[in-house]
């Protein structure tokens, strides 16, 4: 049965333009180890998303040593990554530090892709002037993610101040009728700023997949 | 039965410092006259709320021609409304036309209690100019009433500007995610912006008596 | 109050790239009526979506006959609309003709906008060929809107196979549990296909605004 | 009050083709042991499922060194298996080796009640040749069962492509929309394709049951 | 636009064994008069589902006239119909006449693709005696179509009792918790009786072809 | 196929002690006419709910003129009632006049079962004296039937001043998130008062049956 | 702060016919301290319902001591209980013996209230004979508290069978759409079994208190 | 990336008139030390909330050692406390001791800000004297914050009683229908005392930040 259980993706790149990642959540260390070690047959680099610590731990040491791991985002990088492209081409916008496992999964992943990013974290609404020192800074990206928990006011304010391409990321950090995500999400569908599209709650590698789709256009001009 | 199943409470000003209200939706023509004859032989005002076309339509001549409707709120007065107090105290605030059915309805609840208001609508956080034009205008109030739909970024903006009371309605109208105004009522709820208080959705009543709870505590000092 | 109540917003253009359409549900026909004829006072065009047959019916003629209605998508055009662009940039990709309320929102919308679309309509999974048989085409648009109801199956087989722009406009039509449209958005933010990027339920609108913006970003380079 | 907490069925064969399994979730050690010296004293085999590892660690080491136990689907084997029947009639279908706890808990189900199956996992739609490539292989079973989690695309293509017993499985792993595995439920009864029968979140075991009964079925005629 | 909004799918029949049937709600007049002249441009027979008595007054009166409609189950048939085949294999059962609008669906549908059924209805739980004195004949069809609203038990009562292949059909009929028929689809969906599928609400048509599935895998051997 | 579809219970009376109602809803007017035509054939009455105002104009003259219809109940004896019993067993208390649907059901259902009841209504806990005024003959009654919609207080504060059986039906009448009555319904269940069970939404029929189960085993004794 | 927190209510009996139970969830070992060092003192006794093992360990040794502490219903008797009355008058029947943190609930509250139960688990309605083969002896009781999870189908059934009062009881075990009872709480409440009263999920203790006051009024006969 | 992570907002005083809280949850021991830190250096005071036992136990001694941290409200002091003001101005009323985790964040918030409280805990309306006892002492603070979860029936019976400015909490504090709070939250938007305005499930510290907006509209008359 194991053979027919991980079957690695290597010809993605030729259709979309980007490889696959491993989203480790629900996956056996085994089914991991023999992912790693197919990658390193081949000579392939990897991107890992949501790996949690106690996967981490539970990998042979010649492999966890070979990831690159960052605990917030859960990302590891497996095998060298691209030479980054020139300037940063994706503002990272976020209301509070307490999204940060959304904002370092979106820049982890942009930069495993080749792709720079600036970001702009914990200019939340409710301090508004915060955002709009920021604006002119913000604007001079084609592509803008907005990661915003809790009412997720953000990325309507932002759609109505700068012309980019807006990607909205609902945080699942809140509580009570916040918990989980959804209301933000909600927020971020219904927002007023027209043209704002969104990915799922906590959804960074999509947001950095969706953000690289969009520079991908603009080089093929 | 009939006798017992409508009990109007005109005592409630004693307690709680204004009388009730009658909330018309679910209740037939005769129960809706029967409350106004009791009234009417009593010199009492009343204040209608929900009262549809229908029923309006449905009520005898004499008693339809002593109502003050107004369509879009769907409130009715009956009899003499107090003098109106000195300047307006309480600011309503809306994202837009499409609110007209809360905002109004909060503005004539108002008016029905003797306190005068300010509308300041169609100031959307799309448009993010719009309200930051009116905020030292909306600062004089001490009582704000923020009413939105769709991702009800509104009050968030408003609270994290102004030090007022901030009391927001979310409203209904929207489709999607929005339809019924759950995620404006959400929004409101886990606003980054501290001490926004709610009310239930359309609530415009509810509201304006909120507004009316700050004022007299404030009268009482 | 009324002149409170509709504050057009004709400077966004400046701002974001694009004008304000016109949000019809829940306005009045007198609200709709001043929006109209301040538009015309200043020879502006607009858009106006989710205008229902019977607010269409109550306007006064001589702006009901000024308006290119179109009943499907409920949006109407008022004034003179752009020349259009060269050849269509955006692919409109549907899983079937009962979701041409929104197909049509969107190809209108762009129209307004002065982009040139191409639709490919009927193309559900469960006959996989003809989306198969499409997928060339389909390919050489930079941004591809992908509109489905019921299990939206559609964008993450798009997704899989074509590298553009992928915005997902789930649709409201479908029974039981698809009613609505919550199914057809769940499966859209949940898709398996990296980088697709949602709007609210029926939001063709939205959708063409966000393929506006990844096309202003493609000709600002 | 512990004699009528655990009854046995022991005569459900004789109605419906097969016997009891026991779903372990939510009983004691104590119950589980009753049962199993109970099943035991009779010569009789059982199924075990959702049995945790905490459960199994708390049995006597007597019976729990009579279980043939697999972690991940959380299943267990009590006494001896009947022969297996002649080639595989039953197809197993996944989105993705995160899936592995329903797919196995199907497998060893039938395995249990003498029925082969082939597995096919890592074949989701976001990659669409690698289902292509096996649907002749899938279509020679008349029972095809469908696992999958997020957006659940999957049995809409292959329900679309093999004219077999469909039979859809959806999977709780997932995050924000996704999570639970109400998305992959909702996708799959609105599944495009005609005739997609569905089972509960996680339901492998049923799933292995309504497969049985069209076996039966079959094999009756 | 309009020449790629309709495609009929008429080689479905040669992969999954039973061809398209038109789904009409959100289908225009125009759409479905397109439909209906080019099947009969072909001589191909069709199945209309969920035609709503409006939809069927906008048809020109010479396709109207052609239809075999009716209107509990808002089904249409156009064109001859299949011989039907020997004795009923389905068995429809339902808990109460209010069900009428699935079971009906579930019937005509078999009809159109050559089947026959024998119905149950009012066989509810809450008289137990009722389906207990029916069981052996229900026991006699390979297959057996629950439907059943409120509170679903019929499902879980005949899956208990008979060994054929179970298909649950949830119906919307029913007030409060149970309104919408969400109530009745989970409880079938948790079904303590081993093996019963599951389909979308009120899909009828859905059971049909599911049946149909187990019916050509039983023909097949 | 008719002849299954509506098989009236006449022997349930021996089970449980009471015949079967006729749940109107989604009954055709062929149906209807078919059940009372056979009531009438065996001399038997009967009780029909839900039987809207539609429904009842469809009626042949002759069983419509044989009806004792109450509009807001919807609700209609067929055939002669019994002699009522003694005093008054059953109180009904209410919290407004907005939810006479409900009440109203609930002593017409009792009153077909030959059961006197009284009616408290309009003595919601916003104005607590109006209930404390009557608790005294509240008490009086073996059985409190407490209907409330909105936030549904009454039910815990009746049942912290009264040892009686305390029967709570939430109501359908409210707005927001009271819409449909399932924060009302949720609010029972949640009751602080220890004892209180609850209904289905507007479900008065059913609370006159649980009532008469309870007046049945007093009788019994 | 303190002495305001936990104010014990010693009066109910007079009121309501039997005294408070401590809901131990959400109260820290301080407060169950203060609780029970009251009691003491005035030499009272107390159920305590939900009290996990952690509390039961967070207390000073002389108060754990004195606890009648059973872990499955996570119930606890501080000080004598009453001589219990003559036979056994409410029945607890349930469908699986999973459901026993709810069935022993129910019991050891009656216990505490003095009242005598007799218990029928592990009736399941997929089996249906094993219900049937009890109903003569449920019959006898009174009162029938009847406990079920997943699609609760067991008040129906017995509800239909048996004349006496149920009340049912959801139980929060199982998964998928059944996770947290919800499930069985809208099956029970949209029960076609007439009559069928429902407490929140879970809520043993409350079914106990239900049935008391239904002992009560029989005995006050 | 870390120096845009926290920028601590220090001129929120001059624009609402009370600085900004730092909320813990899903800040990492990083971040919180970095805030801390420059609080220290700024000589400004802090209020952190939901701030974990965790987190205080990563922090290092010395800022650990600084803190005044209480248990159940997850609250801590950094720096010095303003000199409270004259008599308690807010009134906290609860229904439960197990509520103790929100009217603790409220007074403690309260007290952060200078503000004096009254506790009235443990008055639940089940017992109804309980609250009605202590009404007149309630009555004399302008601003009334009410704490509840399950059946939330006590805003609704305070705000009907009580002219004040009545502000609702939810407490997630429950089972069954009544976990997380939604039951509470959903009961207090509903309630039928009007002007009852509602903050987020267990959102104290809102509750008392709106608080202080009131009493700052009193204190600026």
């Amino acid at each position: 049965m194991a053979a027919h259980e991980v079957t690695l993706d290597f010809h993605r790149t030729e259709r979309i333009g980007f490889d696959e990642a491993i989203f480790s959540q629900g996956k056996s260390v085994e089914q991991l180890t023999h992912i790693l070690e197919t990658a390193k047959g081949r000579g392939a680099s990897l991107l890992l998303t949501r790996l949690s610590a106690a996967q981490l731990e539970g990998l042979p040491a010649r492999l966890r040593d070979a990831l690159d791991y960052e605990p917030v985002s859960r990302t590891a990088y497996f095998g060298p990554l691209p030479r980054p492209e020139g300037p940063a081409r994706v503002a990272i916008v976020a209301a509070g530090s307490s999204d940060a496992h959304v904002t370092r999964e979106v820049a982890r992943t942009l930069r495993y892709l080749g792709v720079g990013s600036t970001s702009f974290v914990d200019v939340g609404v409710a301090g508004l002037w915060r955002v709009l020192d920021r604006v002119e800074e913000i604007r001079q990206h084609p592509v803008v993610v907005v990661v915003a928990g809790m009412d997720a006011a953000l990325p309507t304010v932002v759609g109505g101040l700068v012309g980019s391409v807006i990607i909205g990321v609902p945080s699942s950090n809140g509580y009570g009728v916040a918990e989980g995500g959804h209301s933000a999400l909600n927020s971020m569908l219904a927002s007023c700023a027209p043209g704002v599209a969104v990915m799922n709650i906590d959804n960074g590698y999509g947001a950095a997949c969706a953000a690289l789709r969009v520079l991908r256009a603009i080089d093929r001009k």
